[in-house]
């Protein structure tokens, strides 16, 4: 028989990214839609074990859909990766009546929700958080949209520069196992070279398109560079590395860095944590447990915790291809 | 046999978007790289029929993947519309041996694409170029999502004001037929009442969610309505109904109006419309004619013309009940 | 013998403007600093009338610095007006023992203060917030830099539209009583025309200004127009009696409204509110009232509350000369 | 008797910064308005002696009011800095028949024209356009009001992660040799320290200042550090020594770089381009040579170019006090 979903909880987990606070919203208001209580748990898996819970009702997540970053705060536990750990956590979860709740985040935060769920049988439900995009069972995680402006609307001011001067500049953006920022930011910037942890394209590669791109009449240009990308070389390496072999260049580097996992959420990571909100709490009510829910063909979808983490998120080859088109 | 694409035209037609600058530069470095010589239009099918061209390469379309508008212009041609007009446009073509053309722009614009190649046997291919996304065969036109940050960004202003003094606002964003931009910008803006041009929900339910509103401690509201929407009133008519019907209220009307078609593009603008201009010039190659390129499960699609002008792009309806649990 | 100032009250009061937020947090953290207890009253004078107080320490006001809008709302109040309505509010603030009040506000503001000050003896001291920035006795008032800023990148997005259709926009900016925001903003975005409260320049004038414009071989045009404007006709008007008499121009109309109230407030006017908040509290610590604090020469400086009130602050004539050469 | 100017030149020189365009615009209006003719060099003094020059009218400078870098582009030139580069361009610009010219740039770029000016009794003005505001003679360069706004948003941004995660962030701006941008970029931040060229607060000290900062209650800190800090030790170096002495701290760096050089010009920065084109121009018209235009009091006004060079533009006292109120 289903068990009826009184209080469930609400929060973040792992690194932050833009519309956590839209989707902390959106968990609170559909539980008050549903007449079900709701607690925002403080730090994560750490203010779980620590009872940092408070009630929310609809009043309390006003004014937050707009704002980066995350008002119930963000961490990592080291003491939940424990069996005691998890114990604790129950043990207050119990205290406070709750029955259920919603994870924000990436796929640790998400294997430590299956496994919580597998000695607890405890009802959990996943919303994929991370500005990388690099999680299994969704085409976008929350913040991957806004993080892409982010970073390409820096990039347009660094153009402007560069293109004043004739220089080339190597812009590092964030993604460590997974391209897509990359691959993204660089066909939204207009990069000559895109660096991705999925291909080695070899730095003799990387030399020639900078040669011909020079040569084709271009007076500056931008190579844009996965934090993981597959030549392995930091990104301060291949810039001495490119001025080393080709003086026509005067090369600079910037690191864009962690402003791309803050900022106003774009409209769509807006929408999409509302959709996300809902789609988690209701799927809790109708008894499914140990699921992330995902956006897959503009549709709300569940995928299974144990695929969302084993799967692989994989690049668009096809971009690849426009990228080498638009480079010409 | 496969008559060779040798000299591809492309211009820009309608109401003007953000993204269709990175259009035509992907429309122009694609033929580029397959060696097709290719020409700009200025002003649209009036150009077209002027003979107003421009040889465009690889490094004419430098610097404009960010920038908002459209360097070819665009404008609404009355004597296209009749045969005569049409015919001196093949002629002008012809003369310039141009072979094909791509034609960004909306339902309107295509219908003038599908007659042209009805009559003359002209190699067509369509880019969808329009805030509204109200056009049948992809889930996103060109410059949609960058129209709903624009919204939404301005909105967040309101609010500041709004609830600094505890005030209702009328805001009217753009969509004349279909209601997708008030109904993600509603959501995303975190609007308290959405009114579209597919739903009457009458005037006595929006006094009544006001009062839900107002009781509900919230000090102040926004309501975002659509330029067609079916209560059929503007929306300064709407704010003295209501101003007079809920005295509690101090209401105030803003009209977003033009802003919402220009700015520089969001990432997702530019990559979409890099992938749509390779899409569009690699289908005329191989002989394809008479389609929209268009964006379905996150894919490159094409869709007969005649479909796209009379298909319906329909309104999400889940995102309306994610829209009702959002004001609780 | 000096009065020692123990508690200061600090409000926002008449129109909002960005930066109040970061002026509150000057105010809250100068009196910490001095060690002196500070009180937000919400809601302007209605809020004094009617006790609504609150404590607050340094920690009261982090992360509003950058905040558009005023935590603590403003309102006007008809009440205050009244002998009765000050007598209520002295009363409340001596029950809750306030010592000294700082308002944030313009002129409407400034002389409640003024009168109250009169009245009671009591130590008062204003800080200039308006986007309009027409207080006289600072060259900039709080939120008028961001306002010009949140104008102008409206017009820019305006004016891709019109210069991919060749359109003439007739964009309505704030400035009821002077024209500073409309001659910066018309300046800063190029306009073709500016209209201002202060100077009738005449519609034959502007026709032939727009008839000069077109044959110099501009394409589109923007005529940025104060809401007071001398010619006395509103924007609407203004655009149709300019396509009557000028057909060949597509005109269209944009009044940017209240979204030039909010937003997160430029540097510069986080700067200004963090130096205004401190001159403020320190003035009064001193035992100076009845002032309001301003920037002159780039230094802070005090003007008497009558002097502020009376006062004009005049358009900058150097500037209408380099508008009109920047049209040519 | 005074030499009537026919035919001025204008050129960017030295580091690029925001309203550069802005200010080419002017001088080539204000030229066309006095019918004076006037020519673009490109890529500064090297652009000189190549004879790299294009005639300007009023129409060429359309469009690029609201342009990040500079159309004409910058260079540094070794050749000019030898008697016989300088001849070189002195030749060309004979050659061209060029009377005069304004240089925008900084300090480097002004002692250039003064040494070209005693050399050839050539007549020159110029435009401070730099973001470090690091020069005497004016309170604002151009660019440095956009660097500071877009240094601010960035740290915002930073900000909402470093809130979401208890995090202290070493943040990185520009200014090498003053540190007006720090100081003000700090104070609009909110930043708890900030450390600038002009004072040494030593190590120490700054410990104290984070250790108080969390005793008092902050959960996450931001430290602006400008380029040539005088405590000397880069930004991960100094990150390095905190974490090790402050193990409560998880410390991150970010490095702004050159993206503080690009972007939209704020309003501010349009405005004074335009009002310093008028004035470099019309000086040169009325006889004046070797001074550089520059904003005092909100006056338009004249400072010898050595004078221009020798002085120090110095830090703003009250503001470092206001700084530390602030960081209660």
């Amino acid at each position: 028989m289903l068990k009826t979903i009184k209080k469930v909880a609400v929060f973040t987990s792992g690194g932050d990214s833009p519309g956590m606070n839209a989707g902390i919203r959106s968990v609170v208001r559909t539980c008050a839609f549903h007449d079900i209580e709701c607690y925002g748990i403080y730090r994560g898996y750490q203010g779980m074990i620590e009872g940092d819970f408070e009630k929310m009702d609809a009043r309390s997540v006003k004014g937050i859909i707009n704002k980066g970053g995350t008002i119930l705060k963000s961490a990592r536990s080291k003491e939940f990766r424990t069996k005691e750990g998890r114990k604790k956590a129950y043990d207050a979860l119990c205290k406070a009546g709750i029955d259920a709740f919603v994870v924000i985040g990436g796929d640790g935060s998400f294997t430590g929700a299956m496994i919580f769920n597998q000695e607890f049988d405890f009802p959990v439900m996943g919303i994929p958080g991370t500005i990388d995009n690099d999680i299994f069972g969704t085409t976008h995680t929350l913040g991957y949209d806004t993080a892409l402006n982010t970073a390409v609307e820096a990039i347009d001011k660094i153009r402007d520069t560069a293109s004043s001067h004739n220089r080339l500049f190597f812009i590092e953006v964030m993604g460590r196992d997974v391209g897509h920022i990359a691959l993204n930011v660089g066909v939204g910037a207009g990069a000559e070279e895109i660096l991705i942890p999925e291909e080695d394209l070899g730095l003799d590669r990387l030399l020639d398109s900078l040669r011909r791109s020079k040569a084709s009449g271009k007076s500056s240009s931008v190579v844009v560079v996965a934090e993981g990308d597959k030549i392995g070389k930091n990104v301060f390496e291949l810039a001495d590395y490119v001025e080393e072999n080709m003086a026509e260049y005067e090369v600079r580097v910037s690191v864009l860095g962690h402003m791309q996992r803050g900022g106003s959420p774009s409209c769509f990571d807006r929408v999409l944590a509302s959709r996300m909100g809902v789609k988690a709490v209701e799927s809790l009510i109708v008894g499914k447990s140990n699921y992330m829910v995902g956006l897959k063909n503009d549709i709300m979808d569940l995928t299974p915790f144990d695929q969302a983490v084993k799967g692989k998120s994989k690049i668009n080859m096809e971009l690849i291809r426009v990228s080498d088109i638009m480079t010409i």
